[in-house]
Protein backbone atom coordinates (compact mmCIF):
# COMPACT_ATOMS: atom_id res chain seq x y z
CA UNK A 1 0.00 0.00 0.00
CA UNK A 2 1.24 3.56 -0.28
CA UNK A 3 2.81 5.06 2.36
CA UNK A 4 3.12 8.37 3.98
CA UNK A 5 7.17 8.80 4.55
CA UNK A 6 9.42 11.51 6.08
CA UNK A 7 13.08 11.37 4.19
CA UNK A 8 16.34 13.31 4.85
CA UNK A 9 14.80 15.40 7.49
CA UNK A 10 17.12 16.79 9.43
CA UNK A 11 17.64 17.89 13.00
CA UNK A 12 20.10 19.24 15.71
CA UNK A 13 21.33 17.85 18.42
CA UNK A 14 19.27 19.75 20.59
CA UNK A 15 16.13 18.78 18.95
CA UNK A 16 15.19 21.08 16.21
CA UNK A 17 14.22 20.93 12.67
CA UNK A 18 14.86 24.70 11.67
CA UNK A 19 16.52 27.61 13.36
CA UNK A 20 14.38 30.84 13.82
CA UNK A 21 13.62 34.04 11.75
CA UNK A 22 13.07 32.57 8.20
CA UNK A 23 14.09 34.94 5.43
CA UNK A 24 14.65 35.21 2.00
CA UNK A 25 18.09 34.49 2.46
CA UNK A 26 18.15 32.44 5.09
CA UNK A 27 15.48 29.71 3.70
CA UNK A 28 16.05 27.38 6.86
CA UNK A 29 16.09 29.94 9.86
CA UNK A 30 18.80 31.35 11.26
CA UNK A 31 21.34 28.31 11.70
CA UNK A 32 19.68 26.38 9.59
CA UNK A 33 22.07 25.26 6.65
CA UNK A 34 24.54 24.17 9.25
CA UNK A 35 22.02 21.30 9.66
CA UNK A 36 22.26 20.00 6.33
CA UNK A 37 25.93 19.45 6.06
CA UNK A 38 25.49 15.46 5.65
CA UNK A 39 22.87 16.11 2.85
CA UNK A 40 24.50 18.46 0.33
CA UNK A 41 27.61 16.41 0.98
CA UNK A 42 25.89 13.09 -0.85
CA UNK A 43 26.38 12.32 -4.66
CA UNK A 44 22.40 12.42 -4.80
CA UNK A 45 21.69 16.17 -3.30
CA UNK A 46 24.09 17.51 -5.62
CA UNK A 47 23.05 15.79 -8.83
CA UNK A 48 18.80 16.24 -7.74
CA UNK A 49 18.77 18.93 -5.76
CA UNK A 50 22.38 21.12 -7.38
CA UNK A 51 21.69 19.66 -10.72
CA UNK A 52 26.02 19.12 -10.36
CA UNK A 53 28.08 16.38 -10.88
CA UNK A 54 30.41 14.71 -7.85
CA UNK A 55 29.10 14.23 -4.54
CA UNK A 56 30.20 11.41 -2.15
CA UNK A 57 29.02 8.10 -2.19
CA UNK A 58 28.23 6.02 1.49
CA UNK A 59 25.85 5.48 4.09
CA UNK A 60 24.94 8.88 3.76
CA UNK A 61 24.33 8.99 0.20
CA UNK A 62 22.72 5.60 -0.11
CA UNK A 63 20.07 7.09 2.69
CA UNK A 64 19.48 9.83 0.86
CA UNK A 65 19.31 8.27 -2.83
CA UNK A 66 16.29 6.16 -0.95
CA UNK A 67 14.14 8.98 -0.08
CA UNK A 68 13.22 9.48 -3.16
CA UNK A 69 12.54 6.32 -4.63
CA UNK A 70 9.11 5.66 -5.12
CA UNK A 71 7.85 8.68 -4.77
CA UNK A 72 4.67 9.82 -6.45
CA UNK A 73 3.50 12.98 -4.76
CA UNK A 74 5.15 15.50 -2.33
CA UNK A 75 3.63 17.78 0.67
CA UNK A 76 5.12 20.78 2.20
CA UNK A 77 3.79 23.74 4.63
CA UNK A 78 3.93 26.71 3.09
CA UNK A 79 7.26 28.06 4.80
CA UNK A 80 8.84 25.68 2.67
CA UNK A 81 7.69 26.71 -0.47
CA UNK A 82 8.58 30.38 0.01
CA UNK A 83 9.15 33.26 2.39
CA UNK A 84 5.69 35.10 1.70
CA UNK A 85 3.16 35.22 4.30
CA UNK A 86 -0.53 35.71 4.56
CA UNK A 87 -2.75 36.18 1.45
CA UNK A 88 -0.72 35.40 -1.95
CA UNK A 89 0.11 39.47 -3.51
CA UNK A 90 0.26 37.91 -6.94
CA UNK A 91 2.34 35.39 -8.64
CA UNK A 92 5.50 36.11 -8.99
CA UNK A 93 6.54 33.67 -5.93
CA UNK A 94 7.43 30.35 -7.72
CA UNK A 95 9.00 28.35 -5.04
CA UNK A 96 13.09 28.50 -4.20
CA UNK A 97 13.76 25.66 -6.63
CA UNK A 98 14.00 28.08 -10.16
CA UNK A 99 11.78 26.76 -13.40
CA UNK A 100 12.45 23.29 -12.73
CA UNK A 101 12.32 22.57 -9.52
CA UNK A 102 13.61 18.85 -7.65
CA UNK A 103 10.61 17.47 -7.06
CA UNK A 104 9.42 15.84 -10.69
CA UNK A 105 5.99 15.38 -9.41
CA UNK A 106 2.88 16.87 -8.16
CA UNK A 107 3.74 18.65 -4.58
CA UNK A 108 0.98 19.92 -2.49
CA UNK A 109 1.08 22.87 -0.28
CA UNK A 110 -0.94 23.47 2.53
CA UNK A 111 -1.32 27.08 3.36
CA UNK A 112 -4.88 29.69 4.52
CA UNK A 113 -4.64 31.02 1.19
CA UNK A 114 -6.12 29.85 -2.23
CA UNK A 115 -4.03 30.26 -5.30
CA UNK A 116 -4.12 28.70 -8.68
CA UNK A 117 -1.75 25.83 -9.13
CA UNK A 118 1.20 25.90 -11.00
CA UNK A 119 2.61 24.15 -13.46
CA UNK A 120 6.42 24.30 -13.63
CA UNK A 121 9.07 22.34 -15.88
CA UNK A 122 10.17 18.99 -15.26
CA UNK A 123 6.71 17.28 -13.74
CA UNK A 124 6.53 19.42 -10.87
CA UNK A 125 3.19 20.92 -10.47
CA UNK A 126 2.51 23.08 -7.13
CA UNK A 127 -1.33 22.77 -5.78
CA UNK A 128 -2.09 24.91 -3.10
CA UNK A 129 -4.36 23.25 -0.23
CA UNK A 130 -6.47 25.34 1.95
CA UNK A 131 -8.44 22.31 3.35
CA UNK A 132 -6.21 20.92 6.01
CA UNK A 133 -3.70 17.64 6.12
CA UNK A 134 -5.83 15.49 5.63
CA UNK A 135 -7.39 16.78 2.24
CA UNK A 136 -3.86 17.22 1.27
CA UNK A 137 -3.08 13.37 1.74
CA UNK A 138 -5.63 12.89 0.07
CA UNK A 139 -5.22 14.15 -3.24
CA UNK A 140 -1.58 13.22 -2.90
CA UNK A 141 -2.29 9.69 -2.41
CA UNK A 142 -4.57 9.63 -5.68
CA UNK A 143 -1.97 11.90 -7.37
CA UNK A 144 0.94 9.16 -6.57
CA UNK A 145 -1.20 6.50 -8.27
CA UNK A 146 -0.05 3.97 -5.74
CA UNK A 147 3.52 4.82 -5.16
CA UNK A 148 4.54 6.76 -1.66
CA UNK A 149 3.25 10.42 -0.81
CA UNK A 150 6.54 11.81 0.49
CA UNK A 151 6.35 15.09 3.48
CA UNK A 152 9.01 17.57 3.34
CA UNK A 153 7.91 19.36 5.97
CA UNK A 154 8.21 21.91 7.75
CA UNK A 155 7.94 21.11 11.67
CA UNK A 156 4.72 22.02 12.01
CA UNK A 157 3.36 19.65 8.84
CA UNK A 158 5.43 17.24 10.22
CA UNK A 159 3.73 17.18 13.82
CA UNK A 160 0.29 17.51 12.35
CA UNK A 161 0.72 14.40 10.46
CA UNK A 162 2.18 12.06 13.26
CA UNK A 163 -0.38 13.55 15.73
CA UNK A 164 -2.92 12.18 13.17
CA UNK A 165 -0.77 8.64 13.05
CA UNK A 166 -0.43 8.99 9.66
CA UNK A 167 3.26 8.59 8.84
CA UNK A 168 3.87 5.45 8.18
CA UNK A 169 8.00 5.61 8.30
CA UNK A 170 9.96 8.76 9.30
CA UNK A 171 14.11 9.03 8.45
CA UNK A 172 15.68 11.49 10.69
CA UNK A 173 19.20 12.88 10.56
CA UNK A 174 20.71 14.48 13.85
CA UNK A 175 22.98 16.69 12.94
CA UNK A 176 26.28 17.01 15.16
CA UNK A 177 25.11 21.03 15.85
CA UNK A 178 23.16 23.22 18.42
CA UNK A 179 20.60 25.50 16.77
CA UNK A 180 19.40 26.66 20.25
CA UNK A 181 16.01 27.92 19.68
CA UNK A 182 14.14 27.07 16.48
CA UNK A 183 10.73 24.59 16.22
CA UNK A 184 11.69 21.98 18.09
CA UNK A 185 10.08 18.60 16.12
CA UNK A 186 9.49 16.59 18.62
CA UNK A 187 7.69 19.47 21.30
CA UNK A 188 4.29 17.59 22.37
CA UNK A 189 4.63 14.46 20.59
CA UNK A 190 4.96 11.47 22.45
CA UNK A 191 5.98 8.99 19.87
CA UNK A 192 5.78 5.32 21.48
CA UNK A 193 1.78 6.61 22.48
CA UNK A 194 1.86 7.38 18.81
CA UNK A 195 2.95 3.82 17.92
CA UNK A 196 6.28 4.88 16.86
CA UNK A 197 9.75 2.57 17.38
CA UNK A 198 13.19 3.38 16.20
CA UNK A 199 13.58 0.41 13.98
CA UNK A 200 17.02 1.51 11.83
CA UNK A 201 20.01 3.33 13.41
CA UNK A 202 22.81 4.65 10.66
CA UNK A 203 25.66 6.22 12.21
CA UNK A 204 27.51 8.01 9.68
CA UNK A 205 30.80 10.46 9.99
CA UNK A 206 28.66 13.85 9.40
CA UNK A 207 25.18 12.57 10.80
CA UNK A 208 22.92 10.11 13.19
CA UNK A 209 20.28 8.49 10.57
CA UNK A 210 17.40 6.82 12.39
CA UNK A 211 14.14 5.38 10.83
CA UNK A 212 10.82 5.52 12.97
CA UNK A 213 8.51 3.30 11.78
CA UNK A 214 4.34 2.96 13.02
CA UNK A 215 4.29 -0.96 14.38
CA UNK A 216 0.56 -1.16 15.18
CA UNK A 217 -2.70 -0.99 12.62
CA UNK A 218 -4.25 2.46 11.99
CA UNK B 1 42.42 23.95 35.74
CA UNK B 2 39.60 21.37 37.52
CA UNK B 3 37.27 21.35 34.85
CA UNK B 4 33.30 20.51 35.90
CA UNK B 5 32.08 17.86 33.57
CA UNK B 6 29.50 15.46 32.41
CA UNK B 7 29.94 12.05 31.23
CA UNK B 8 28.66 9.40 29.73
CA UNK B 9 25.01 10.93 30.44
CA UNK B 10 22.33 9.40 27.91
CA UNK B 11 19.87 10.90 26.66
CA UNK B 12 16.93 9.43 23.85
CA UNK B 13 16.16 10.03 20.36
CA UNK B 14 13.02 12.79 21.54
CA UNK B 15 15.34 14.70 23.98
CA UNK B 16 14.89 12.90 27.28
CA UNK B 17 17.27 12.15 30.29
CA UNK B 18 15.05 9.49 32.07
CA UNK B 19 11.91 8.29 32.10
CA UNK B 20 8.76 8.67 33.91
CA UNK B 21 7.95 7.04 37.06
CA UNK B 22 11.15 6.52 39.09
CA UNK B 23 10.65 4.03 41.27
CA UNK B 24 12.86 1.60 43.42
CA UNK B 25 12.92 -1.19 40.74
CA UNK B 26 12.93 1.54 37.81
CA UNK B 27 16.06 3.97 38.88
CA UNK B 28 15.65 5.46 35.93
CA UNK B 29 12.10 6.02 34.97
CA UNK B 30 9.74 3.68 33.17
CA UNK B 31 11.78 2.93 30.06
CA UNK B 32 15.41 4.64 31.08
CA UNK B 33 17.15 1.26 31.28
CA UNK B 34 16.90 0.93 27.50
CA UNK B 35 19.13 3.88 27.37
CA UNK B 36 21.99 2.86 28.52
CA UNK B 37 22.55 -0.03 26.48
CA UNK B 38 25.87 1.50 24.52
CA UNK B 39 26.83 1.83 28.42
CA UNK B 40 26.03 -1.63 29.96
CA UNK B 41 27.89 -3.50 27.11
CA UNK B 42 31.28 -1.20 27.69
CA UNK B 43 34.61 -3.06 29.90
CA UNK B 44 34.50 0.16 31.61
CA UNK B 45 30.62 -0.15 32.88
CA UNK B 46 31.02 -4.03 33.47
CA UNK B 47 34.24 -3.59 35.69
CA UNK B 48 33.65 -0.50 36.91
CA UNK B 49 29.54 -0.99 37.79
CA UNK B 50 28.90 -4.48 38.00
CA UNK B 51 32.14 -5.22 39.52
CA UNK B 52 32.26 -8.43 37.00
CA UNK B 53 35.00 -9.02 33.72
CA UNK B 54 34.22 -9.28 30.11
CA UNK B 55 32.48 -5.85 28.26
CA UNK B 56 33.58 -4.77 25.55
CA UNK B 57 36.44 -2.76 23.70
CA UNK B 58 35.89 0.26 21.51
CA UNK B 59 34.75 3.62 20.32
CA UNK B 60 31.94 2.77 23.42
CA UNK B 61 34.51 2.01 25.71
CA UNK B 62 36.99 4.44 24.97
CA UNK B 63 34.52 6.96 26.35
CA UNK B 64 33.25 5.63 28.88
CA UNK B 65 36.63 5.26 30.40
CA UNK B 66 37.78 8.98 29.74
CA UNK B 67 34.86 9.41 31.78
CA UNK B 68 36.24 8.50 34.88
CA UNK B 69 39.74 9.62 34.58
CA UNK B 70 41.18 12.44 36.56
CA UNK B 71 37.73 12.98 38.76
CA UNK B 72 38.17 13.75 41.94
CA UNK B 73 34.74 14.37 43.19
CA UNK B 74 31.08 14.05 42.19
CA UNK B 75 27.71 16.03 41.89
CA UNK B 76 24.44 13.86 41.81
CA UNK B 77 20.70 15.00 42.69
CA UNK B 78 19.27 13.44 45.22
CA UNK B 79 17.11 11.38 42.94
CA UNK B 80 20.15 9.58 41.36
CA UNK B 81 20.78 8.72 44.93
CA UNK B 82 17.60 7.37 45.92
CA UNK B 83 13.91 7.01 45.57
CA UNK B 84 13.01 8.37 48.69
CA UNK B 85 11.43 11.88 48.48
CA UNK B 86 10.98 14.34 51.16
CA UNK B 87 12.82 14.15 54.54
CA UNK B 88 14.94 11.33 55.26
CA UNK B 89 12.84 9.34 57.48
CA UNK B 90 15.96 7.08 58.83
CA UNK B 91 19.23 6.19 57.59
CA UNK B 92 18.80 3.59 56.00
CA UNK B 93 18.56 3.94 52.60
CA UNK B 94 22.61 3.95 51.51
CA UNK B 95 21.96 4.52 47.78
CA UNK B 96 21.77 2.31 45.18
CA UNK B 97 25.02 0.82 44.81
CA UNK B 98 25.45 -1.01 48.02
CA UNK B 99 28.06 -0.94 50.50
CA UNK B 100 30.98 -0.33 47.99
CA UNK B 101 29.68 2.21 46.03
CA UNK B 102 31.04 3.01 41.63
CA UNK B 103 32.26 6.17 42.90
CA UNK B 104 35.47 5.79 44.94
CA UNK B 105 35.39 9.75 45.47
CA UNK B 106 33.51 12.18 47.57
CA UNK B 107 30.03 12.42 46.20
CA UNK B 108 28.07 15.64 46.97
CA UNK B 109 24.34 15.46 46.93
CA UNK B 110 22.19 17.75 45.96
CA UNK B 111 18.75 17.41 48.85
CA UNK B 112 16.55 19.86 50.80
CA UNK B 113 16.77 17.74 53.75
CA UNK B 114 20.05 17.70 55.66
CA UNK B 115 21.57 14.18 56.76
CA UNK B 116 25.00 13.37 58.04
CA UNK B 117 27.68 13.00 55.74
CA UNK B 118 27.84 8.84 55.13
CA UNK B 119 31.17 7.16 54.46
CA UNK B 120 30.94 4.28 52.51
CA UNK B 121 33.38 1.50 51.94
CA UNK B 122 36.01 2.00 48.71
CA UNK B 123 36.64 5.79 49.18
CA UNK B 124 33.40 7.00 48.19
CA UNK B 125 31.43 9.24 51.08
CA UNK B 126 28.18 10.77 50.46
CA UNK B 127 27.76 14.51 51.28
CA UNK B 128 24.60 15.62 51.68
CA UNK B 129 24.06 19.95 50.47
CA UNK B 130 21.41 21.64 51.55
CA UNK B 131 22.96 25.17 49.99
CA UNK B 132 22.26 24.85 46.38
CA UNK B 133 24.48 23.98 43.23
CA UNK B 134 27.15 26.67 43.53
CA UNK B 135 27.92 25.82 46.88
CA UNK B 136 28.12 21.82 46.12
CA UNK B 137 30.75 22.75 43.62
CA UNK B 138 32.20 25.18 46.15
CA UNK B 139 32.93 22.02 48.24
CA UNK B 140 33.36 19.59 45.68
CA UNK B 141 36.22 21.38 44.09
CA UNK B 142 38.21 21.68 47.27
CA UNK B 143 37.30 17.78 47.78
CA UNK B 144 39.12 17.11 44.00
CA UNK B 145 41.76 18.80 45.40
CA UNK B 146 42.98 20.03 41.87
CA UNK B 147 40.92 17.15 40.14
CA UNK B 148 38.05 17.42 37.93
CA UNK B 149 34.30 17.32 39.29
CA UNK B 150 31.58 15.26 37.29
CA UNK B 151 28.22 16.13 37.50
CA UNK B 152 26.09 12.44 37.51
CA UNK B 153 22.73 14.20 36.90
CA UNK B 154 19.87 13.91 36.96
CA UNK B 155 18.80 16.36 33.81
CA UNK B 156 17.35 18.69 36.25
CA UNK B 157 20.66 18.85 38.36
CA UNK B 158 22.37 19.35 34.64
CA UNK B 159 20.17 21.84 33.47
CA UNK B 160 21.09 24.44 36.76
CA UNK B 161 24.64 24.38 36.06
CA UNK B 162 24.38 24.89 31.91
CA UNK B 163 21.99 27.52 33.05
CA UNK B 164 24.94 29.06 35.26
CA UNK B 165 27.57 28.47 32.70
CA UNK B 166 29.43 26.34 34.70
CA UNK B 167 29.19 23.00 33.14
CA UNK B 168 32.97 23.01 30.79
CA UNK B 169 32.70 19.78 29.11
CA UNK B 170 29.25 17.57 28.69
CA UNK B 171 29.65 14.27 26.73
CA UNK B 172 25.98 12.81 25.79
CA UNK B 173 25.38 9.55 23.96
CA UNK B 174 22.05 9.05 21.70
CA UNK B 175 20.94 6.36 22.42
CA UNK B 176 18.29 4.61 19.57
CA UNK B 177 15.40 4.64 21.63
CA UNK B 178 12.36 6.48 21.71
CA UNK B 179 10.98 7.61 25.62
CA UNK B 180 8.35 9.79 24.77
CA UNK B 181 8.10 11.62 28.18
CA UNK B 182 10.31 11.89 31.46
CA UNK B 183 12.40 15.12 31.63
CA UNK B 184 13.77 16.60 28.25
CA UNK B 185 17.49 17.44 29.00
CA UNK B 186 17.34 20.67 26.68
CA UNK B 187 13.94 21.88 27.76
CA UNK B 188 14.23 26.00 28.06
CA UNK B 189 18.17 26.10 27.37
CA UNK B 190 19.39 27.59 24.18
CA UNK B 191 23.30 25.94 24.18
CA UNK B 192 24.87 28.31 21.66
CA UNK B 193 23.20 31.59 23.73
CA UNK B 194 25.07 30.06 26.83
CA UNK B 195 28.28 29.43 24.92
CA UNK B 196 28.18 25.61 24.06
CA UNK B 197 29.26 24.16 21.14
CA UNK B 198 29.88 20.82 19.34
CA UNK B 199 33.36 19.97 19.69
CA UNK B 200 33.39 16.13 19.34
CA UNK B 201 31.07 13.61 17.89
CA UNK B 202 31.56 10.27 17.62
CA UNK B 203 28.63 7.86 16.10
CA UNK B 204 29.25 4.11 17.22
CA UNK B 205 26.76 1.36 16.82
CA UNK B 206 24.85 1.56 19.83
CA UNK B 207 24.71 5.57 20.32
CA UNK B 208 26.19 8.49 19.32
CA UNK B 209 28.41 10.07 21.41
CA UNK B 210 28.80 14.25 21.05
CA UNK B 211 30.53 16.42 23.26
CA UNK B 212 29.64 20.07 24.02
CA UNK B 213 32.37 22.33 25.25
CA UNK B 214 32.39 25.97 26.32
CA UNK B 215 34.60 28.05 24.57
CA UNK B 216 34.20 31.46 26.02
CA UNK B 217 35.67 32.89 28.85
CA UNK B 218 33.24 32.79 31.79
Amino acid sequence: MSKLRVESFTISLDGFGAGPDQTLNNPLGVGGESLHGWAIATRTFQQKVFGGEGGETGADDEIAARGFKNIGAWIVGRNMFGPVRGPWPDESWRGWWGENPVYHAPVFVLTHHARAPLVMEGGTTFHFVTDGVAVALERAREAANGKDVRVGGGVNVIQQYLRLRLIDEMHLAIAPVLLGAGERLFEGIDLPVLGYTCTQHVPSSRATHIVLSRQQAR
